[in-house]
């Protein structure tokens, strides 16, 4: 299988995802409700707090392995198979999302597991995205640049600790549902940035055209 | 990463958050409504008509992001970034879409909040395409031909009338619903109506080839 | 734009309004209907008529939408609109799928009036899908090969004749609904068969590979 | 029409499916149920059962549908219509998951009727696979490759030994739904392990590259 092929079937998973979270934000249809619309639409924002913070997440992954996947030009069956687990972790992101919009408000024990079970989904798609950067760094012979393994390896200490860092929110949740809310839209926007900045350096899989030191306008 | 990919993927979410506006479309089943079927159907004319102006309006957006990127021959993470937040209101859609169906008959106060949440919406998302365009025309190292600058500038010029018009909507809203979705089926036409005459015209970032002189097969 | 970009974003919107049709396959949960799971099932049989013909003619659809851009080279925007046209009325058959299976066996004018709306947007579909192909045929610009434009008017007039026959199917429905769905089973498997006859023939627009003799691997 | 296109649509369909499973995923919202929401999480563990196994056999079709599809490099009208044929029952698979998970935990008949259900879409699905596995195997025009029609009737066999493993699954389903459940775990874990490794021992077609003897970047 092609790399090619791998990405485009990836990408549409991914879009799908990211899509679906909409069907999240909803409110009650006309006459099945007393309060004003007005004051429901107010009364969703954690709908709209979650949605937000999903749509990052599944935004940065989609761009991290893109990244990852320029510099790999041959698939296993092994790769194929830890990126279906990574893909089907992130299908799954819609389901914790709209549990967190839902129970946020409702306080209580309640509240604290749906953030720790959205933070549970978090680390189990950040785990299987670290199993997918392990599998690349110990096989070179998955990359058209003998450079990359180092760069790969550096990527995947710092996903390593992003994985760290998920485990933290389950823990946090158990203390306050809305501050691990905050930690997650916190990490999403470290990402952006992070990466925005690391462009800016030039710096090796930061850099959005990857290892290659010329653009690719052919792929 | 190249710019074939972040098209595909914009595609990707373009293709589904389009086709889930079918989902807004739906009759009580039999059994559940005394009413008959073909009064149901005449009676979720406001269904139809958001269904209309949001598929067409969707429908612009691609061809507008297209006709833009056909001249980008470089990405950088800010505009990775800008694209996704783009996106976010894309996909966003069909939520205020089902909220002005549903509202838009109840009259009052709520159908014109309906209305100015569309309307709100759609501006949010005028302005994350400006964004997008301001970026490029900021940053011309990431257009394959020098002549470009100018006119995404002007483009861009069109679109912040857009982001005003799409404001006075939001205006409208508190004045009238049903003329408030007028407007915003007025603004669709107008742009697939100036658009196509722009083709006839042979006319910059108008037509479809973009600025290039030749027909490509090869993309 | 390329023809390239405009059949890949048709391919997701074919593709997913295909796979949304199973959202209207559905039984009511554990107790919360009487009927065995069994009984549920077999009684659902009209959802699962309408699934197939639903289907089948998006598939059609999808195969001669590739048939006719394979010979087109360029697109320009009233193409591009007229295209988009057509795509509405393909991401909107899950909604008449769904009222004809639910209303089916509810019988008398309710049933009929679903079958009608049913006829109605494949009606729509046919005619839109006729305008591109009057389009087209009307445009030799547009096609990369001279000999094409009499092949696709005499595509064209098959296809005018399927919306006359649509159009019967409208007519049919207020006699008999289910009679209805057997004349869009028919219909469907006509396509289905005669398309696959006409490769045999290796004849004209009916061959796969298109106007072109020899077969293209670089597509 | 080309291999591309056909796959490209393929994987859209199958990107769909595979994601649309998490529509199943949910619970009831606050204060619509009385027991915590830890205990419903815990309580829903038949739709993640259900849900693992669907995007497994998902995968895992996708995966064999491309390095099926890698040999071909002709498309005709039958195999057009049998790939649909697949397509068809990939995309009910959603329906079948949903009546198994939420029969599973109700035990008797009811449980009984989802499982077979659920292996009846599975042996559907395998059939009409084996059906585009028959016609590429008896049509080596449709290949690039002289040697590959053996390749392909040894895969054919494989596959046609699936299609009878699932009819048992079906027979197993009167006995214990869990236990069809669980074979049909083992069943989705045995092609990914055996395929797995298939490409560690560099074998015919279940190598992920083909039957190619060298890596292609370029597709």
């Amino acid at each position: 299988m092609s790399t090619g092929r791998l990405e485009a079937f990836s990408d549409g998973v991914f879009a799908v995802a990211i899509t679906l979270l909409v069907l999240d934000l909803k409110v009650a249809g006309p006459g099945t409700r007393s309060s004003s619309l007005a004051h429901q639409l107010v009364h969703a924002w954690p709908a709209y707090a979650t949605y937000v913070v999903s749509f990052m997440v599944i935004g940065i992954i989609w761009v991290n392995h893109h990244t990852l996947f320029v510099s790999v030009v041959h698939i296993d069956r092994t790769l194929l198979f830890l990126n279906l687990l990574l893909l089907m972790f992130v299908t799954v992101i819609p389901f914790p999302t709209v549990l967190f919009a839902d129970y946020l408000r409702s306080g209580g024990w309640d509240a604290k597991v749906a953030a720790a079970a959205y933070g549970g989904v978090m680390e189990a798609m950040g785990l299987s995205f670290s199993a997918v950067f392990w599998w690349i760094g110990t096989h070179p012979e998955l990359l058209g640049d003998p450079r990359t393994p180092a760069i790969q390896r550096r990527a995947m200490r710092q996903f390593g600790l992003g994985s760290v860092v998920y485990l933290g929110t389950i823990g946090l949740s158990f203390i306050s549902a809305p501050v691990a809310l905050a930690a997650h839209f916190a990490i999403a926007v470290f990402y952006v940035v992070d990466r925005t900045a690391a462009t800016a350096r030039g710096d090796g899989l930061g850099a959005v055209e990857g290892p290659e030191a010329e653009p690719r306008d052919d792929q």
